[in-house]
Order: C-alpha cells, then structure tokens, then sequence
C-alpha cells in the first residue's frame, strides 16, 4: 500500500505500488445508479453528465460525488533534446513561464480563478535539462523514480480532482517518442508541431523521436523503461501524481498530449491504470487524439487548443461540477410532485 | 430600430425589425484582434477560445469581453398537438415541472447555480394550449407576435449572454415539423424520440409531423409562417428573445432542438440573423445536429444530453467565460518578459 511519507527510491517500488491500485468504491456507485432514475427528467436524458457523476462516486468513494476542491499542478521540466533544434520558442522561456505562472499571467491562471480550482507550480529541478534523449536515456532509474515521487507529493486527500499539467520546451518530442514507444506505428504518427514549429524543424523533430526509440530499444521493457529513456522530469512527475491520486481517491481529469503521455506509460503496465481517468479535452496536435484513442478515453471537449498548461482539462472542471451538482441536489419525482412517463 | 416600449403587434412588424438588425462592433472586434497575439502563448494555442472571446467582443460591443452577467430563460408553453399522442409524458408535466423550476430542484436549477448564471422562468399562457398543428395552425398572427414581443422582454441590456431554454410536453414535434418545413427532406430525418418514447409513438409523431406540412404548405412563405403554424408559444417566445438581444448587444448561446428550431425561422428570412449566437451544445436528438450543420455552426459540447431546459447551453456558459478572462487577463510577452519565438 502506498504511504506518501515513505516515497519510492527506484523504479521497482514503483512497479510494486502499481500491481497493488485500489478499485473505485462499487457501493457508492450502487447508490448513484440507485438515485439517478428517480430525479425529476427523463431516464438517461442528462447524458454524458450522468456517467460523469457515476465515475466521481466511485472514484471520490462518495455516493454525493464533489467539486469544491479541484486542483490544477503544473508541473516544469526542462528537456536535453532541445539541443536538436526541435521547438520554436527557447528553453529560456521555462523559467520566464514559471515566473509568468507564480505572476498569475498565464492562461492557466485565468482558468483556474475563472473555474474555481486551485494551481500549483512544482518545478522538477528546472535549473537542470534531463540528458539529450537522442543521445542517452533521459534519467536514470533513481532519478525517474524521485521525479515520480516529486509528482506524488502533489496529490493530497480531500482534492476532489486532479489535473497534471505542464510546462516544458520541448515535451511534445519526449511525448511523441514516449507514445512511438508504446504503440509502434512510423515516428511521423506521433510527432506534429507542438508550439508551432516551421515544416523544417518538424521532420527533423520527427527523424530524433524515430531515432532515439531505436537507439534504446533494447533497454525499454514496459512503461516505466520508456519513461526513464525517453521522458522528462515533469512528465515523470505526472506519472506519479496519476498513481498517488489513485490511492488518496482523487479522480483525475488529464490534460493534453503530454499529460497522456504520462498516463499512458501507466497504462501499458495495467490497462486499468487510468479507470481513474478521463481526458479532459482533445488538442490541436495529432497524436493526442490517436493516443486518446489507444487509452480507450473519448475526451469532453474539442477547442482545437495547444497550450499545455492543463489548460484543457482545467477548462473542462466546470462541467464535472455540474455533472455532481445535478445528481446530488436534483428533486426527485415524488418530492417535485412531478408526474412520470404515462 | 427595435423600441421595447413598443412591442411588435402583427409578424409584419415583426419582419420590419428584421430587415434592421445591427452588425458587430468591428472596432471592438479589430482591438480583440490586436491583442491576441501580444499575449503570453504561441499564437493560436487556445483554439476556439481566441474565436470566443472575438465573438463576445463583437456582440457585446466591447474590446474587453465580459461573463459576469449570463442569463438562462426557460419558457413553458402548452401544444394541442399532444391530443395525437406525440410525447411519452402527459401534459400536466408542464405545470408541475415550472414548479419544480420556481422550486429550485430541476436540472436547470442545479446547472445554472453552479456555473453563476441567473435562471428566470417564463410561462406563456401556459394554462391555454396551442391549436393542435395537425389540424389547424397553431397560432393566429397576432398570437403569434404576441408570444414574441413577450420573449423579448426577457432581454435587457447589460446581460452578457442570453441562452433560450424551453419546457413543453410536445414541443419536440413542434420542433421538427419547423426544421422539415425549412429544410424538406423526410419527415422521419427530423423526427426523433424527444423525451423517450417508444417506436409506435414515434411512427405516429412522424406521421403527425409530416401530414402537417402538407396541410399548412399554401400558407407557409417565410420563417415566421412556419413558426405560426406549426411552432408553439414558448418557440415563438424564444425567437422573439434573439430578435431582442441583438438590438440589446447580447451574444446568444442557443440550446437544443427546440431552441434552434425557434432560432431556425429568424434565418430562414435572414441568413445573417444568427451571427449573434453560438449554439452551447449538440443534443441527442437526430435531427438537432442536422439543424446546427443547416445553421453554419458548431456546437460547443457535445454530451449526448436531451433535456431541454437550457441545460446544454447553461453548461457551456463557463467555456465562454474562460475564453473572456484569458483574453483580458493575461499578460503579455512583453509585460511578463517572456522570450518569443526562435
């Protein structure tokens, strides 16, 4: 069982604590399925908001699932592949985001204050870029492991919901490469323009992600391997939050292309890694909806944004919120005096 | 020029305010333009968000977009046309379910709580059903403008959004015998299952839907012929609402079926008419997302939902209101010293 104030030292504990998830609380979502029909609309008519509030109770092991306490952390990490040339903006803008960030200047703060979730800014040791990935594994076992406990130590009980974001130039090429990975495919599949870079910088992008998932090959066994070899500290440091929100019953709402990607490294060791998962919105960049794809996950919305951030999925709380709020504070028939179907 | 002193007596006067509808504030559209790409995130990266808080800024004439004011209106209106047996719930449904409103316990009430919106209720001449459309046309024209000039006192300047919602036990044949009269086709591509009935009602809706269209088909020349005769009270009122907020400087975020229906009729007359709405979400009714594609536009969310009430639009309200707060909120590159592109 995971306990936060023993965090995993290697790679190994943490494969441990996966073959160990707790299952969503069944009796709780007995309770909403035992309710939802006798509340004052027709069966089934409040649609997708109806398994929404299902997947909460579950997940938050409540039968009256909640939204008060939403929390978006954006988690930064910077990234060795950068040398190849393979982002529009420079790796500066890191720590000038970060700054932007903790100012409240960046589009996940007008989101977060606009939804009602809180934010967190961790830095996975921003000063230091993991190794260049086209050259050596990214981190090794030690050090992806404590990046994954960094992660862990966002998550506390009592959240309502989690959402992993990000900051990083550069991880749509570890996302990409991370995805190559798992799902095989040609490079190309996986690897689009992430902040906006020019047709020439993309096939170059595209020929380091093909590269380096050759160059390791022989070293990626499962997920975690492929994490540590091609990933990045922040997305390391997702991965963990993912595993110990589902321990402290905090059901996760995941963002875009990087933050699957995250989840997805999970996912290949346990299909049933992300039941605690949903996505919350589907990007502009290509792979993310084929990865959504691959997890089995249909994303709520479709704004065709590209920020990263967890701008997606912090946007998409709100519709949580309604989805809890409706089921729980809903009139039934009886007590609206409300006639049924005839 | 639209005087809401003095309400439209007859259609004529009705389609007079047509002819007049203003335009969007291109000066407000043109400052919303300029300060997009100063802020702090590749250009583009927030999608349809950057087209949100454009269109706000449009209709509300304003280069800083605002959501602190949404208002939801939920019209009742009775059918005649549920004499032929159209809908899987009796009509005393209507009265009991405007209690429920007023009470605070249906859907609506739950979903404009939690996303900040104001929620009015509106009966028109509840207790009176329409003429049964299959017999007779539903509305005089007088009754007809009538039941608009009362939608548009929903309407008052200063609202930032304005979402039509609508309850009314039969109103999804209402509904669909307008979208077959604009659009043609079958009968059957626009009748669906509204709030849940069986086949053999749903072989009799369609009959009743299309056998309507023939009897009316001599006197239906415009949007507003069809609205009279086989629309009802509440779409009427509805319609009358999107006349009135355009003159108001009031963006529209439309609703279902029987909310685009309504909206329908204003463009076939006009095809302009509904450049001041979006439409909040895509039910699941068959014919509602034929009904958005015949209108040009792209609904916000789609969750399957088929409710009515203004629910899948008031869900969508918190979308916009982010899209309006990145857009004012954030800094700029400049601002916040953050390095641009390579």
């Amino acid at each position: 069982m995971f306990n936060p104030k023993h965090p995993p030292q290697n790679l190994d504990e943490i494969r441990a604590l996966l073959a160990d998830l707790p299952s969503a609380d069944s009796e709780a979502q007995a309770a909403v399925l035992q309710r939802e029909p006798t509340l004052t609309k027709p069966a089934g008519s409040l649609g997708r908001l109806e398994d929404f509030s299902l997947w909460l109770a579950g997940w938050q092991g409540t039968s009256r699932p909640n939204m008060s306490r939403p929390r978006v952390t954006v988690f930064a990490g910077s990234h060795g592949v950068v040398a190849q040339g393979v982002s529009a903006f420079p790796a500066t803008v890191n720590q000038q985001m970060v700054e932007n960030f903790i100012n409240g200047g960046a589009a996940i703060n007008q989101i977060c204050k606009s939804v009602d979730a809180e934010l967190r800014v961790m830095e996975v040791a921003l000063e230091i870029p993991t190794n260049d990935f086209s050259q050596e594994p990214a981190m090794d076992d030690e050090g992806c492991a404590e990046a994954m406990a960094f992660g862990m130590s966002a998550i506390e009980k009592g959240l309502d919901l989690f959402v992993p974001g990000e900051m990083g130039i550069g991880n749509t090429s570890s996302a990409a490469a991370i995805a190559h990975a798992l799902y095989g495919g040609e490079a190309a599949d996986w690897t689009g323009r992430g902040t906006g870079i020019d047709d020439e910088t993309l096939i170059r992008k595209t020929r380091v992600v093909g590269d380096a998932i050759i160059l390791h090959k022989n070293q990626m066994h499962d997920g975690l391997d492929v994490l540590r070899c091609v990933g990045g500290r922040e997305i390391a440091a997702m991965a963990g939050a993912i595993i110990a929100a589902r321990f402290a019953r905090v059901p996760v709402l995941l963002d875009g292309y990087v933050s699957c990607a995250a989840a997805a490294v999970l996912a290949a060791i346990r299909p049933d890694a992300l039941d605690h998962c949903l996505v919350g919105h589907v990007s502009a960049e290509p792979g993310h909806s084929r990865l959504i794809e691959k997890l089995g996950k249909k994303a709520l919305i479709d704004f065709g944004m590209r920020l990263g951030e967890g701008s997606g999925a912090a946007l998409a709380i709100p519709l949580l919120r309604a989805a809890a709020e409706c089921h729980n504070n809903m009139a039934t028939f009886d007590k609206a005096g409300v006639d049924g179907k005839d």
